[in-house]
């Protein structure tokens, strides 16, 4: 079986099956280790070998068979704890060890415990020697099922030195776990050892994860210790456990469907608000105003039990009531109301609601959520919220939303699960002049999610980038899925709430939300593409940055500095950002050389050295630009009275438009060190193009390498 | 001898001095086994019991003696390789096996070489078990001796899984680098091993740590493995490489000469310009330019050699032409004219140049810089750089610079080894409106270096903190322990530049420094009280907020925050930042229950939430500050319009100074989350002694986890 298997990773599915059936009817939750080596030879999973003797006799030719040593093990369905029973004997090394071995463990069981059923003794052939790891399969409830590698012992249980994959993981995957823990250096061969077959080990990872996604009923899969060599991998230790109440799925309307939908919503050409109003202070009233002031060109039904009109606007007692069509309804009325009023939005065929109320889960109301979700999923309504700020499309002057109005359009789309990091969203976009398509809050997320958001951006030509705060994701596998397709073309930034455990409690009593294990969400979203911030200013400053830079067309990054402190701390900032510092052929030294400096230090950084007139800056940035073997651009500037901030500044831009004219765009970051001025001029440099930071080296490095992250992610280098 | 030794981690130094003679007297560059259990022995440092048997009854005996099993080594001064020669018997469990043992060793011996001289078979206790850990001892450049430990086997080789502390450690010390290593955990025994003994590792490290200070002929010495168990700890195996030509010592002015030369260059009476310049553009004439706009009260002393006046003040041809005391001479000439003004300066007794000229070490002059390094020492003048911008000191109104002029008052004592850093810190300093007690740029640290300027600003009294960038310490050591009293009173932060290998190869050719090791430094600043910043940012932040914070009481932390995703960001930060979350008691519970809505969590974060009005801040700040269990405050604020941000601010500080008034201060920092008017709130409540920062919720939590780093290290909590 294994041998038929071995060609690939779905194994033989019907004799899994028949063993989980099994366990199944005799309401077993985890399987025996007979049963486990089964559903390893079913897929192709090397296991030691072995076999069940009934006699001393047997047991000799088994273990001669296998060659020693040895392991013996009894079989009895009555004894669990087999090593308290004396039932377990290792390192067998002759065929006298094995009989008398034999005779030992029915002795000691049978004293352990009289009148034990007992099968016979399982000899297996012992292993040892090679690199211990760790290979398992777990669900997860957001992201479903996992597949995990690690070293075995301490490494796993102390340093928690683990990684994930979406299972099924390709060999692609599987090889790049190999590579993903710390201790990755332990399977090239350490201290004389040699190197572990990584084919062999990351076909063992392939089969895990294809059977544990097979087979749903597969709740913890561990292959725990896996005996890797330089020749094979084989499991010395099978434990599968067993849910045979699998959760149930979410519902995910089509991919079509989303996309209709939510370019409704987003986009509309018209739209009720219910619970309009006419007075100062309502947010039913704040929502008018930012429509109306916001310039919205669609047309707005104002919904008000009493009102004729509101804000000049004539309004209805019901959507119902509405004449037209409408796209979509922003929701201002108290919790107690909305299931009434979504139900007519239903009659009336609204395919979006935008639910500003709060009062639902989030203050322990799961029933009146869950009675929302259901009118959504009875009328097909999505569902935005409930507790948001509401939402802004600033493409189409849309400002449904309570809080202040934002109008400077451009092409980062950001959304927030909570609505302070919304505002925050919209004061630092404000602050920093980042023109923004969208902004949308999320809240509880009892539908729309931020996979909605990704598919509908991903057909959005208003949006070039998506930057997402979260808590957690109700469905993280749908979210994978999609980020992984979406990432391909737009860069998608996320800054996930909660990754302490610290956080983690913080986030579950704000929004209930169960946040998993941040290494699961660690490699996944780096699986899927996306680029992680670690803070909100990185969350805020990677979706400024990253869409205004062109896409590197290779690893080489320079430094080219004024200040050769700033040099060292930029140099410092590449490698805690994954960047190439490029090793700088002898040609180009030289040709570097020419424009700095005698005492100067070329290399790289290029140390221009603090007292050069602006030619220096231009000559060094021009070449830096014209040569094809380097891909990116870092500056460091230090201001002095030689070279004013402006003055470096504007010849930047121009040489960067020089060469852009000549169709040579590649990435551009400068770091200015000086007096406030420098303040002005890294706004000029934004302004055109080049993401720069007064006082600071590490964010316009950060900001580079997210843009090498994302780059990589989507296989465009 | 061990047992006389174990009661002082001092030694039998008498013994290791024999040892060492007569390895110096062979020119041997290390210990031989027998040797380095000597040196262990004579310093109380256990190894494995052994003795030479002559006799099969002679081993039986010795190995009674020390315990079974036991390990059999044939003495052969003629056999080289034991174990090829069948010389090397492990794990021998009883007399008859060692004693038949013995006789196969001298079989096999005299088969592998019948002319071998054979001097005896050593019998050895044979370790196993417990848990493999390395101490050893280097000597590093900068720091000299330090000890260091690790958990054998792969964790040190491939983790780097290690800690150092400055040798001599204290009992302390070493218990602290018990907890210091990542893998700390294996040491309190897991995959139910027993905890090893922490006092006896903790012994051997202190042992160690005494031996290496001891004969700075010691370079390195390895003890690896260590076996650790419940009981005890034993070297099995010991390494000592020995190094006769020690490098020279860096001579050390005393404190008091310290002390009393910066006083006169910091804040000088009277002060002399070389190279005083009337003409624009020229270096002298900026630096004119600041002392006299700047304000400075005392005597200025151009120096020109022709010029009768300068910008109106009498000017000399040479320092020693001037009439009055001078006590610190700024340098704006070439390089090449330093040395002769420097000797000129000696002869008239100045004790102190800041010398901006570049042109020396980083340009390749090493020469140069040697010969005034010369000068110096010989007139015993201080010199500040080569190749700095100069110094500002602000409560002399001195701006002893040719960079722009600053002269914003405060507390904060910074400097750079950087011009270009040096001039961020200006535009940060003048940006933030962060007062400054002094400026200073150290450059090339021929002389004056960052233990100089820690000892000057230690007693000056304007000074409250101290804020450092370095590249590499001259003399670590010097710094380290200057900064260890320093920091008790003082709190004093570093950024380390060149933490990274293509860090430190930046910083190597920029100014010829050696970066060390950078968990070295790492391990020394935690050992000496000193705040790492981990980005040019985060020093001028903790340099801005660290000294307005009030000290904490204690380790209890809580966060108020009205909005619930900034709660969940903010306890990210705290686990981030080392802060402790307080448990939050129940009838503290109870007490922010009754300000909060009823949907509101309570607990920590109290998330008081968003749509409160000003009095829910209000009491329970009130609340928070009041309950003495409760030692730090973190805010978190969402921008409403019930609540608009300066009517927090405000409310905020009120709430501050009114419990002050009542004698109660803690540290209060928050993170405001809201449109652009966060902004001017922040500056407001900044201005008022809450770091508070807008659309970040990690740079205010890691402000305040800089001041309790310090707290701690200060022993204030």
């Amino acid at each position: 079986m294994a041998e038929a298997a071995a060609h690939s990773a779905h194994g033989n599915e019907a004799a899994v099956r028949q063993v989980l059936d099994r366990v199944k009817a005799d309401k077993r939750t985890a399987l025996t280790a007979p049963e486990g080596k089964l559903v390893c030879d079913a897929y192709g999973i090397p296991v030691p070998r072995e076999g069940v003797a009934s006699s001393a006799a047997d047991a000799v030719q088994l273990a001669e068979g296998m060659g020693f040593p040895v392991v013996l093990k009894v079989v009895s369905p009555d004894i669990l704890h087999k090593t308290e029973a004396g039932g377990v004997l290792v390192g067998l090394k002759s065929a006298d060890d094995v009989s008398s071995g034999y005779e030992a463990i029915l002795a000691n069981a049978r004293n352990y415990k009289a009148d034990a059923r007992i099968d016979g003794v399982q000899v297996q052939q012992m292993l040892s020697g090679g690199q211990e790891v760790i290979i398992g399969g777990v669900a997860d409830p957001s992201f479903g099922k996992l597949v995990a590698f690690g070293l075995g012992g301490v490494l796993v249980e102390v340093l928690k030195d683990v990684t994930f994959r979406l299972a099924p993981a390709s060999k692609d995957d599987a090889l790049s776990m190999l590579d993903g823990i710390q201790a990755a250096e332990m399977l090239k061969g350490v201290r004389g050892g040699k190197a572990v077959s990584r084919d062999a080990l990351a076909d063992m990872i392939v089969r895990v994860s294809q059977l544990v996604s097979d087979f749903p009923e597969i709740a913890e899969m561990d292959l725990n210790p896996v005996f890797a060599t330089e020749k094979g991998a084989v499991a010395a230790d099978v434990r599968i456990v067993v849910d045979f109440e699998p959760k149930q799925e979410r519902y995910r309307p089509s991919h079509d469907e989303i996309v209709e939908k939510m370019n409704r919503i987003m986009k509309p050409k018209a739209l009720a608000v219910i619970g309009a109003s006419a007075e100062d202070g309502k947010i039913g009233n704040s929502v008018m105003k930012n429509l109306i002031n916001g310039g919205y060109e669609g047309t707005i039904y104002p919904v008000h039990p009493k009102a004729d009109e509101i804000m000049g606007i004539k309004a209805f007692q019901s959507v119902k009531d509405v004449p037209g069509e409408i796209d979509v309804a922003v929701f201002a009325i108290p919790a107690k109301f909305v299931a009434q009023a979504l139900v007519e939005c239903g009659e009336k065929k609204i395919p979006g609601a935008v639910l500003i109320p709060s009062g639902f889960a989030e203050t322990g109301n799961v029933e009146g959520q869950t009675e929302i979700q259901e009118i959504g999923r009875k009328y097909g309504i999505r569902l935005m919220g409930p507790n948001i700020y509401g939402f802004y499309y600033t493409w189409a002057n849309l400002c449904a939303t309570f809080c202040t109005a934002y109008d400077v359009k451009g092409h980062t789309a950001l959304s927030s699960q909570s609505g302070g990091i919304g505002m925050a969203i919209i004061g630092f976009s404000r602050s920093a002049k980042m023109g923004v398509s969208a902004i949308v809050g999320l809240g509880n997320k009892s539908d729309i999610d931020e996979d909605d958001l990704l598919t509908f951006f991903e057909q959005d030509d208003n949006t070039h980038v998506i930057a997402q705060h979260c808590e957690d994701l109700k469905d993280g596998r749908a979210f994978a899925e999609v980020a992984k397709r979406v990432s391909k073309k737009k860069p998608v930034i996320m800054l996930k709430a909660g990754r302490t455990s610290a956080g983690a409690r913080a986030a579950s009593s704000h929004t209930g939300a169960l946040a998993g294990n941040d290494k699961i969400y660690e490699d996944v979203l780096k699986q899927s593409g996306v680029i992680r911030a670690r803070s909100l200013r990185d969350l805020l400053d990677f979706a400024r940055g990253v869409p205004i830079l062109p896409t590197p067309k290779g690893e080489n990054v320079i430094i080219i500095t004024g200040a050769g402190g700033s040099g060292v701390l930029l140099s410092d900032a590449c490698v805690e950002n994954d960047l190439k510092l490029m090793a700088m052929p002898d040609d180009l030294d030289q040709a570097f050389r020419k424009f700095i400096p005698p005492f100067g230090a070329a290399g790289n950084p290029v140390d221009i050295t603090g007292g050069e007139p602006p030619r220096t800056y231009q000559n060094t940035v021009r070449l830096g630009l014209e040569d094809e073997r380097i891909h990116s651009l870092i500056l460091g500037y230090w201001h002095t009275i030689i070279t004013p901030p402006m003055v470096f500044a504007k010849l930047l831009v121009e040489v960067k438009n020089e060469m852009k004219a000549k169709g040579i765009e590649k990435p551009i970051v400068a770091s200015l060190a000086g007096d406030v001025e420098v303040e002005e001029a890294s706004e000029y440099l934004y302004a055109n193009g080049v993401p720069a930071y007064a006082y600071s080296t590490e964010i316009p490095v950060a900001v580079l390498g997210a843009k090498y992250k994302w780059a990589r992610g989507a296989g465009l280098l």
